[in-house]
């Protein structure tokens, strides 16, 4: 187990309401780290509509989900919070009163008198394509995600998706791997037509291939997979040769490892009060999506107000001695020495 | 008695948080009217802070309080919510269930389903000077605000104070009066420069007077005023002939007749329940500063939230019958249509 990281406040979702919190937070002096299981920062708003336009943001006509997360990441610039991205949270242990030892899916361990829980619908998890027995194959052949590119060195790869996941990986790949096959179910790509026109040279080229059909069994004893049956678009079934399959189709929302955390669960959403948005285990919290109580609507501006509130709370258990004097960011020089901006 | 105004809500305050729940009531189809006690809309954020820098807006870095109140107005544009400015409300009275009929000082009525406090601190109501027994004379000869010019014409008039309000009314009363005097405490002026420069040539012209002191008594009697008696700033006394007095000394905050409207009352705040922020009235809604309930904090971005809450209990009232589906500004083709943005 590495070394603790100390921190005051542990955020798990680093979506805009866990970045929001981190605003509010650092007004009151706690220090925050965050934890998020994608690989950049903006939750659903990066991941889901980085393009698409938001209008519901109270002030801000119009902005994109990477517009709102750049917005936010300037905003938060003076609290210098650490992200650790690419980390599924799985435990979460009381060590205080309240204090809390939080553990990653990477090894990480973290000690923090406050969780905040801002995930969103749960854990963005892959999609499994439906292939039938393919859970067998899960970690030891078929990889929904690649960790270590050098894992994949010399090995007979199918990669089956058309987006830009599947691109992008098909062509990193391909200098390390013994032979590269793609497979879509058609012809057309959702990726960025640059990564498409590549893959077609290599294609063209003769050094990958590129299979247009969708796979209807696995081959393999053991979890060791050594081929694949497809069916092409012309409904004609042939096999292909592999040792490793990444299918890349997307991800999915599920709770995740959350259920696991000992806190109680509505429909998969987790009850607090809203005076501090307090969970039923003093100390962790639930702000955004995540959350439910009387008259919840999953608005990201609730998630604003819901972590401001959250803040007042954490601030009793990070500083029991200090008395909190509410300030204006408007007003008080001191809040503004905070900002940078006095 | 002027012919009733029909709309769905009436919103008291057009602040930040008034001006947010147009929005959300707009998403769900009510129309809203707003009546503000102030010339112009934004609220405290208008009148008290309009150039200063606001830095806890989320998504928002810095942001003045006049630039706020024009992205809400931006943002409600597509609801067309109509305003009225200068009008206080006196009275709320009960006539359906819900169903409420609300009286302007200006005499104007509004019958409507739903109405929304989001009265900030209350009124803004003129500060009155420190000067024994003006409260006698008050809208006889003493007058904190101009309504009609004409009323002035051929007077003696004394005018107090050295902001923008005492220095826009010399210049535009100058030309009606018999007379005018300003009197400022000390021969500096918080005004726009321009003004104070037209001020001072006029003076230099002898065509009104600038006196340098504080009243300390009123002349006159059955609140007609027929003098004031002055202290200089070099402590020397000396009586100047008038028959009105304009005292511009700012704007203070008071509840105001809110107190009257049959609500609940908290140390001068409304208290509701959090699911919609809905008042011991059904129909009647408060949200913003005015509100208090378990964890309160007097932030724009919880009135924001509160406006969003209370539009989903409003829609019950104003449509019984219709069923409501919540939907996103970012994928609803219906949302993006009220927008105007599909």
């Amino acid at each position: 187990m590495s070394e603790a990281i100390k921190t005051d406040v542990l955020i798990i979702g680093a979506g805009p309401c866990g970045l929001f919190a981190v605003f509010e937070l650092g007004l009151l002096d706690m220090k925050v780290h965050l934890v998020d299981i994608l690989d950049k920062i903006g939750g659903q708003c990066a991941e889901l509509y980085p393009e698409k336009p938001i209008y519901d943001i109270p002030g801000i006509p119009l902005v994109t989900g990477q517009g709102l997360t750049e917005a936010l990441l300037e905003q938060i610039k003076p609290f210098n919070p650490t992200f650790h991205l690419n980390e599924m949270v799985e435990s979460i242990e009381k060590i205080g009163d309240p204090g809390f030892r939080v553990t990653t899916d990477a090894g990480k361990v973290f000690e923090c008198k406050v969780v905040v829980v801002s995930a969103g619908g749960g854990s963005f998890q892959p999609k499994r394509p439906p292939v039938p027995g393919i859970e067998a194959y899960e970690n030891i052949s078929v990889f929904y995600a690649v960790r270590k590119m050098e894992q994949f060195r010399d090995k007979e790869i199918l990669i089956v998706g058309g987006g830009d996941s599947a691109l992008d990986w098909t062509l990193n790949l391909h200098p390390l791997a013994k032979r590269i096959t793609l497979l879509h179910r058609r012809d057309e790509f959702r990726a960025a037509p640059h990564s498409v026109e590549q893959m077609r040279k290599l294609v063209a080229d003769g050094t990958m291939d590129l299979k247009i059909g969708q796979v209807t069994a696995l081959e393999g004893a053991d979890g060791k997979l050594t081929g694949a049956q497809l069916k092409g678009s012309d409904n004609t079934t042939s096999t292909i040769s592999c040792d490793t399959m990444l299918p890349f189709f997307g991800l999915t929302m599920k709770l995740g490892p959350v259920a696991n955390w000992g806190l109680h669960l509505e429909n998969n959403l987790i009850p607090v009060e809203t005076a501090s948005f307090e969970t039923n285990v003093p100390g962790i919290f639930a702000i955004g999506d995540i959350n439910t109580y009387p008259g919840k609507l999953k608005l990201i501006l609730s998630g604003f107000h819901e972590g401001a509130l959250m803040s007042q709370k954490a601030h009793r258990y990070v500083y029991p001695d200090k008395r909190l004097v509410f300030q204006y960011t408007t007003s008080s020089s001191s809040l503004q020495k905070k900002l940078g901006v006095n």
